[in-house]
């Protein structure tokens, strides 16, 4: 099982991956039957060739996408959460929305569930 | 099924009750079968009865306990998430962890399930 460091260094792994654009660096992070539901009341997508088809399209949708931890991870046993910022660029409008993802880790100390806790409508221009 | 602001207002009453040292109140927002895992890796108490149980006892624990919420209440469908912090004060010490809580609502409103993401190592003493 994962130590809390560990699934702290993973939660911010995946955040750098996005901000990055690394795809690859996403899909690393999940178990290979992981399960992601972004947001939390969306259809989930279970596996890695569907969780990299799904952020692969929410990548090609913006010019670019940063994805900031904007607090304390919160980490025990085989759980984390943490409080993210999306920031996406489109064209030369920026927008932003505050998510909580939570995080279940496998043994391997691979993500094997993932739940993102935000609205379309909390979706907001910034400077 | 309620709706954002609702899900917000609702997380807002728990915090607040919690803080008031308002034990009705925190059981209040809770449907009468609810679910609370506090933390999430810790057996769960189920029912009114045994949530106020559990919530007594955290709040004898202390001499003072604020339960404050520090940063937007994300909400969507059914679901919603919001970064806390708990301030506890015993005798002269006071100590603080963060916490981020997951909350599924009812078609009443009610929160019918309760995780609450910290881990005592995490616990500081704080000015």
């Amino acid at each position: 099982m994962p130590t809390t460091d560990e699934m702290k260094a993973a939660v911010q792994a995946y955040t750098a991956a996005h901000t990055a654009g690394d795809i690859d660096g996403i899909v690393a992070v999940f178990a290979a039957d992981a399960v992601v539901a972004d947001p939390v009341d969306a259809p989930a997508f279970v596996g890695h060739d569907a969780i990299r088809e799904f952020f692969t399209g929410t990548h090609q949708m913006a010019d670019s996408l940063e994805l900031l931890v904007t607090g304390p991870i919160r980490a025990v046993d085989r759980f984390a959460a943490a409080p993210l910022r999306a920031v996406t660029k489109i064209g030369d409008a920026k927008f932003a929305v505050d998510i909580i993802d939570v995080f279940t880790f496998d043994d391997e100390g691979k993500i094997s569930d993932m739940k993102a806790y935000w609205t379309a409508t909390d979706i907001a221009p910034v400077d």
